[in-house]
């Protein structure tokens, strides 16, 4: 069961992601129309230039976060409820990182360091999961 | 069967999609040399922005895109067809998109509009998948 | 047993890519620090803007490696080593376009051309892989 539960966690908690990311790039197509910001500007007024530095650090991480957090998924080394838990936390983590950064980009600290901690606590897992993998089967 | 060709027809239509992408960012390369914006700057004549505009929205639509149209392959809710045709009408989209853009930024409504059915639909295809699957298991 | 081997031998390699992914994200982190470009600015002395490129277009190019590379490992044309291998020398590519690129963004051509090479194997092989399954349950 363990083998299908832990993909199918995963998939919520991708889901999850891709909402929030979703969240970022409406904010950024909002502010572009009530602060005026025609398209293909990206600069702007400091709170346009904010949402727009959000939606790309979320994508920049995301690039990383989505392959190490499938990896886990797929080759566990804990039980299957830790991976999806850590998604859910660096959802969290990256929620409080664009509110901060909303009100000052100085502050963006404490989100980024729960997402650069699930980020780091995700490639554990998937370098733990494919070498215990790797000894198994050898 | 099924399991079997869903994900296939879904592989096909994440190499077209990536074919997709892989023309705008070409289109930004040739504009490079074409109006002499020389790396790594990102600015320069109208043309050159909107290429690289369109590129980077289509980047920032596949990390929603391909992780949605990859739970809902996983955890069909509808005959397998269904996701990978919803697949290529977002390429069919995007390239309506990319068109439109490139001629007048303000013309680009009804590709983006394609795009975000897709992805909607998408979305309702995957949560109601992996709930589908959370009912069957429980 | 390959069936095995090939997906556990690309779950590594896509730890080794994002592994690159997160190096180059740090260096622009580092640069912002040491040479004073504040979030939210993306522009500042040619070398920040150089880290910045680079990143940018690594993720960029992950955007078309990573589902090739997926695809081509889960219908597989040749042996399970391959595609993995295909994805190392990648990584060495990048590897050696960043270095160019901050010495001297002219001089990014070889290491563009060794991950251009290595996308279109995986083009190959993927497109290849899925007909060769599509033949072989139809």
């Amino acid at each position: 069961m363990a083998h299908i539960l832990g993909p199918l966690m995963s998939a919520g908690v991708t889901i999850l992601m891709t909402l929030f990311y979703a969240v970022t790039i409406f904010r950024v197509g909002a502010l572009r129309g009530k602060l005026g910001v025609k398209a293909p500007s990206c600069s702007g007024p400091p709170e346009f230039e904010r949402a727009y530095r959000v939606q790309m650090n979320t994508l920049e991480q995301m690039a990383i976060v989505l392959p190490l957090f499938w990896v886990a998924t797929f080759y566990p080394l804990l039980p299957p409820i830790v991976v999806p838990v850590i998604g859910v936390v660096w959802v969290i983590g990256r929620i409080l990182y664009m509110q901060a950064y909303m009100a000052n980009p100085d502050k963006r600290g404490p989100g980024m360091a729960i997402g650069m901690l699930c980020t780091v606590a995700l490639l554990v897992l998937a370098v733990g999961g494919v070498i215990r993998t790797w000894l198994l089967i050898s």
